[in-house]
């Protein structure tokens, strides 16, 4: 099942619906994805077509981390900056959280800070937590979660040469209104199997990069184990793969301009479509 | 005013309240201390006094983001590393975000997870959003803080000095149930100068360190400031000043033990009190 979050004129607050052959039906549920996925995820009986429905992100996540699973995204980063991986990137899943209220949908305009000079898209694919649990094992990892989406982690590339070598992570780096994207949908972990997604990002349709998720050296289920430690997990909580190799301009040396068309593309999930803003004055 | 949030027997869930001579009176208010901001912060009529009450943490942070502002810190701190606070830190009020659900009150036990040896607090002073904002200037700054209260920032230093190598901030350094202690209350801005508040530490009634925060390098307006560039910030949101010199065991090379009592005081708003707890199985 493909969820989704959507608006039309009918309703004055956003609504859960999923996906019919494209068509968004309305899940007849009384609250936001958050809500719908900690009753459980079940639709109701008054279902019904929504032709005007617009796609928003899927959820407002209660957290969103970001991780750094790909081995060949960080080899590509570092050989321009002449550094090579730490020992301790092997050894523990490290993250940073990202800020829930930063998130968009689907379409909308990616505002462009006035701070940055050098943007970059990020993509990922994003698990979404279903069952709360912790001190989760491994092996039960992926009964948690609730399903799958792609995330767009927008980066200020020359503000986050400045803020890493502090140690507190990327903050305004990453921190802007818009500066995280989610969807277009939410799939259930059913319909994906998280170690063979296929990861694409097209930018005014041409190939930049992307890989398959079987290259993914921390895998979802060390993720949730590492980040379950001593720690509740709860439902709609949002676990990013990290960049996916070639699934950033950094890697390639290539720069995001005003108007340029980003595709993500995830084989099961679909395509997450946007338009990169002009620079905020 | 000094706000709190308190339970009672007489209530199923917390309310909000403010301390009258160290007594609990309720302020009227259906909804929890963020809904509290956002309605303006004022006191109903049928206020009344709870001798029952028990304190807990002011606030769930809407989000909750700490800085590094005290140099004194990072000199004791790096210290002991043979490492040189980087230049980046002058320039930048760099931060990491940690997670709101995490965050627990006064009195309680502090949980001692299991997978660290090397348990340490962090005494520091934290700001709360009462005005939204984006692109705030210093000079407007502190008129978006709503009060200030306490922050005991509990760390695993074994984990730390694994995950920072990777470049992503601290994670399970710093997250896990309980890893975060907020309290007593919420001292509304205008009974605080930020910028002569007495902070200090008492370890089973010995004072480990402190400062006044005269000596922050970075001043609340300017991390409000940094934080807000095109970013919206919202009620409820809590800034961390990070460490105060001295105020961690870290730069003591000083070590927390099973039942030990955490004493941390800041003028104008009283004592966070809390026992150490014994390491989860």
């Amino acid at each position: 099942m493909k969820f989704v979050t959507y608006e039309s004129p009918d309703h004055s607050a956003p609504r859960v619906g999923y996906l019919d052959d494209g068509d968004v039906v309305d899940a007849d549920f009384d609250g936001d994805m958050v809500a719908f996925i900690e009753a459980g995820g079940r639709i109701g009986s008054a279902t019904r077509h929504v032709p005007d429905a617009r796609l928003l992100a899927p959820l407002r996540p209660r957290t969103i981390r970001d991780f750094l699973a790909f081995e060949g995204h960080l080899l590509n980063a570092f050989a321009g900056l002449g550094k090579d991986i730490p020992d301790e990137w092997y050894q523990v899943p490290a993250h940073y959280k990202g800020l829930p209220d930063t998130v968009i949908g689907p379409e909308v305009e990616i505002p462009w800070p006035a701070y940055t000079q050098k943007l970059d898209h990020e993509l990922e694919l994003a698990a979404v937590i279903g069952t709360a649990g912790k001190d989760i094992a491994e092996v039960d990892a992926l009964d948690h979660v609730f399903g799958y989406t792609i995330w767009n982690d927008m980066s200020a590339r020359d503000v986050q040469v400045r803020e890493l070598p502090v140690g507190m992570g990327p903050s305004k780096a990453k921190d802007w209104d818009g500066s995280n994207i989610l969807g277009p949908c939410l799939v259930t972990a059913d319909e994906i199997d998280p170690h063979d997604v296929d990861l694409e990002v097209r930018i005014n349709g041409e190939r930049w990069g992307g890989t398959n998720t079987k290259d993914m050296h921390h895998t979802f289920e060390s993720m949730i184990a590492y980040t379950s430690q001593g720690l509740t997990l709860r439902p709609g909580e949002v676990l990013g793969s990290g960049t996916a190799t070639g699934g950033s301009g950094l890697e390639l040396d290539r720069w995001l301009q005003p108007g340029d068309r980003i595709e993500m593309e995830a084989s099961g999930i679909g395509v997450l479509r946007n338009t990169v803003g002009t620079p905020a004055a």
